[in-house]
């Protein structure tokens, strides 16, 4: 038995994903978010599993990661681009590599571009795209070491070329949707479908993209990790305002 | 390894999907088109597989099913409700039963209302929901047997209770789109979100709806069998217009 759960933090819109072998009781959680921890803790506990690993797809800017805390909380380690610009991760992870527990073994993509470290997850027929590939869109390109064109090959030439059926599941919520296909997004993402390397960067804004706090964008440097005086586990847990994004 | 694919039938918008089991080499077909008859043969060439069962959602009102051709040329078994108003299957299918091959399984769920005898298939975390459930919509009420309040309960009572992440694969394209997941229509089908049962059947008008063909229907009473002078295997596999949807 496999457990997945697709959770939404509403704040940010912001994508989390809990992958889960029942088999082992060993899980891994993609992209969580702080004001959410105690959400996360909550279900593992519920489904009865330990969480072996947090996987960050980018450093991101729109809300602190939870990685530090569920490290400090559970034991976890976190695994992150090598060139994410992340420090104080357990693992570095580059193109090619695999990581994983119990029965699940996520292949790793380096699709760089809306930031230098990029990486994209894939799991059987599913694509934890981050904010490289959203669903109709793609990652703005204004973060630190934002590169549109290098965006453009990370989608066209890595992940355009998986299957039509693989589900693309993103790292933020688009108009409401939570899925999408890698078919659907080569046929219809208007950013990319008859676009040239050339002309891309200038399609390439998002109305919805969230915006760049650079607390956030400070603490994620470091896995989410907060300065003392901001952090407790007790405010976290509460979803007090001095941690939320 | 499990095989899946989901095929477009362009002229008609419909949906089939080929589930095989690869380490048996057996497989299934739901809703297959009869223009699109060779290449599912193809298909199933190419990937070592042998047809076991052809499933249909319902009595298709919109093209001919490749139902009957298939289980002529491979041996497949037809499997069909057993309130779906289509005669000559091998097998018919109830509310709770599971039907499958090699380590496939799919749980057989009655959802009537688009049609009586409308049945939706699921297999895993994946809802094969026919007619009933569209994405942003639902099938049309006015095909024979069509009942608004019935097909509204089969939504919200036998749908919408699955778990937010479980995909919803339709019987047909709407808007581009190829999947969706239960949470994403439980919180945003126009057609039932703040929806009453009373108040279902005044909006459920889909203007993307596929034209009601008294020919197809005539032919899917009996698996898609077509008269012998209109019928042959060299007009399907051409696709010749006189089988054309």
């Amino acid at each position: 038995m496999i457990h997945f759960r697709q959770l939404r933090d509403e704040a940010s819109g912001a994508f989390s994903y809990l992958l889960g072998c029942g088999r082992s009781g060993h899980a891994l959680l993609i992209d969580p978010v702080v004001t959410q921890a105690a959400l996360y803790l909550g279900m593992l506990d519920e489904l009865g599993l330990r969480l072996d690993w947090v996987l960050e797809t980018h450093l991101h800017a729109d809300r602190v990661s939870a990685a530090d805390a569920l490290r400090e909380w559970t034991g976890a380690g976190v695994a992150v681009g090598a060139d994410s610009g992340i420090a104080d991760a357990d693992h570095l992870l580059c193109d090619g590599d695999a990581l994983g527990c119990g029965d699940l073994e996520l292949a790793v993509l380096a699709t760089p571009g809306h930031t230098p470290g990029c990486l994209s997850y894939l799991w059987g027929g599913r694509l934890f795209s981050g904010d490289c590939l959203l669903i109709g869109a793609c990652g703005r390109l204004d973060e630190p070491g934002g590169d549109g064109p290098r965006l453009f090959d990370s989608v066209t030439r890595r992940l355009f070329v998986l299957p039509d059926e693989t589900l693309v599941y993103p790292g933020r919520c688009r108009a409401g949707r939570r899925v999408s296909t890698i078919g659907e997004e080569r046929e219809t993402n208007p950013l990319f479908h008859g676009v040239t390397r050339d002309g891309f960067a200038a399609r390439a804004s998002d109305a919805e993209a969230s915006p760049i706090l650079a607390e956030a964008l400070e603490a994620n440097r470091h896995c989410g990790r907060r300065r003392a005086t901001d952090f407790s586990c007790h405010s976290l847990i509460q979803g007090d305002k001095t941690c939320g994004s």
